[in-house]
């Protein structure tokens, strides 16, 4: 490839099994010849000791400049008063939607072999408002807040992501039965940005009964989108039913087009260096990311790769009952390429 | 039976297929001689034209009194400004805990066979304050009230139900990650509490992480406690793993001892009079309210007979997939006794 013809994207390896398994998506990216050429950048737990810093000033400018970025796990520094970092990069960077494609992969057995679902998360205000407060000693108050700008901009992303996508149905997830001024304005603002989709179908669930309904039967879904808590609950639970959040891309979408893909489960300091992680999450996180700079041919070939290997089962890391290791398993995905 | 010797006990068997199901725990405690007498109350949805009441104060007066009761699925009033009555009972009965035993029924087959798990939810305050507000326009905020006494009364509740029931480990879930002063509040409190019962292992689960471990392998669990929020939320998780909340038993304690069994599935107004509902839930609930009132031999042989029945299969309703009439499995259940 031509060097002026190269996208330039953001990567931050992360800590623990991090940068074993950015080496893992940069491998076949080189593979696949993708036209990417990476900005890395380390942010995590492990502080710079001159400028006691987590997390860059460059670092953030890369994402905003790139529009584009691909995260791996980051551990919360140690020691009082830090966020995680996560939390922070959602804030400063204004990722509004987080996206999770949940589906079962095959030849990879669960107790579900019929989950196809996209959660979609209001990622900046809800439960997370950080607002909370000792009203007297043995009463505390959390704030929830919910806005009218927040929830119709995620309501407009999950439609328009259900349209593009090929997707039949809207499910707008939330407890307005006994909230009913916050999830009730969340759910005026779904409705809202239904009606300018009349070709989406467009439905309401109570959380409880939303939860019941998916361990029973999956299918019954297609995206769904929720204020953030219940996003945060119910993508897990989604990404449980196929094999935890080790098989899970996850893509969070900022303000002014930026799309920063990750994987979402931890950074597993206990196999760190041990050539022993799993790369999928990471790496169908990159494939998300790739869908979202329209690298729609080198996506399918290279999510096809990663399900065909996993599939085929002759190499698979250990979590997946598998003895290959990262890089066995990653030469697999390349020849498959 | 000498009379002298009854116990009293309050029954509401609620709306549409609630007299049905109710019928049926009347038949089945007949059967099995079962001490006690009840004292029915209508408490529901259909308006007495005179009073215009839902919810009487002789019927709360019954329970009080009793300090025993089961009642049947109520709907919510229509028209504005009615709270749901499960709502209103849980406030006036101060009806502090929710418990839910969840097991798989054997015989009746799930994706899940080894479902063996409590759920126990603080029912009193957290999300359910009813405290919300508009800031201004489009900007909406509910309060999460937790308390260091509710806190303590349910944590309490649990420890002392699990000792009392055989079980091993008790698992606070919270998201104090997030709402540090109020879960934080709530596992100091669970902390403080575990420490009396040095015989039962404790732990702190994070709600997203516990769902995907529920969906996973529920086997990891064994008691669990929580604010009310995530109690809803996972006890309907929990009865979707064993077939849905047609089957699952529900029990809650008040103040000074109370205990309100009930079924906690819909009132099925589309089947109501038909003679086709499922009296499971009810019967189970029912065998709850036999074990609080310490008739563990009652309980024991009615629960085995609504077991068997079951696992046969001869005699199941529609729901369960067969085509048998609430009274004729009913029956079934009489006939094992
Ligand atoms: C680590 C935690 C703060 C985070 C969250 O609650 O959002 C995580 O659970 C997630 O889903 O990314
Ligand atoms: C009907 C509703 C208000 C209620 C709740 O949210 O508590 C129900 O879901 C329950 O679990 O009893």
């Amino acid at each position: 490839a031509d060097d002026s013809n190269l996208i330039r994207a953001t990567l931050f390896p992360g800590d623990g099994i991090g940068p074993e398994i950015a080496e893992s998506v940069k491998e076949v990216f080189r593979t696949a010849d993708v036209p990417i050429e990476w900005e890395e950048h380390y942010v995590g737990q492990e502080i710079d000791p001159r400028t006691q810093s987590f997390l860059t000033w460059e670092s953030l400018e890369s994402v905003r400049r790139n529009k584009v970025g691909l995260k791996g796990p980051m551990a919360t520094p140690i020691g009082k008063g830090h966020r995680s970092l996560n939390l922070t990069l959602r804030k400063e960077l204004n990722l509004y939607a987080n996206v999770r494609p949940c589906y079962s992969l095959p030849g990879y057995k669960t107790r579900y072999d019929d989950v196809d679902l996209i959660t979609i998360r209001e990622n900046t205000e809800g439960e997370y408002s950080g607002l909370e407060h000792q009203v007297v000693r043995g009463v505390v108050e959390s704030l929830k807040i919910i806005t009218r700008q927040a929830s119709l901009r995620v309501a407009e992303y999950a439609f328009h992501y259900a349209k593009s996508h090929g997707r039949e149905r809207v499910s707008a997830i939330h407890k307005a039965n006994i909230m009913q001024k916050t999830d009730g304005l969340f759910l005026k603002c779904c409705r809202e940005v239904a009606e300018k989709y009349p070709e989406i179908k467009y439905e309401e669930v109570i959380i409880d009964n939303c939860c019941m309904m998916l361990v029973r039967n999956p299918a019954l879904f297609d995206v769904l989108v929720m204020p953030n808590l219940y996003g945060d609950i119910i993508s897990d639970l989604c990404a449980g039913l196929i094999g935890g959040l080790g098989l899970t891309p996850s893509c969070n979408i900022g303000e002014g087009g930026i799309a920063l893909a990750e994987a979402v489960h931890g950074s597993a300091p206990d196999i760190a260096g041990k050539n022993l992680a799993n790369p999928t999450a990471l790496l169908l996180s990159a494939v998300t990311m790739l869908r979202h700079l329209k690298l729609h041919d080198k996506a399918e070939r290279i999510q096809a790769a990663i399900l065909n290997t996993i599939a085929e089962g002759k190499y698979r890391t250990a979590d997946l009952g598998g003895s290959s290791s990262t890089t066995d398993f990653t030469k697999a995905i390349c020849d498959h390429l």
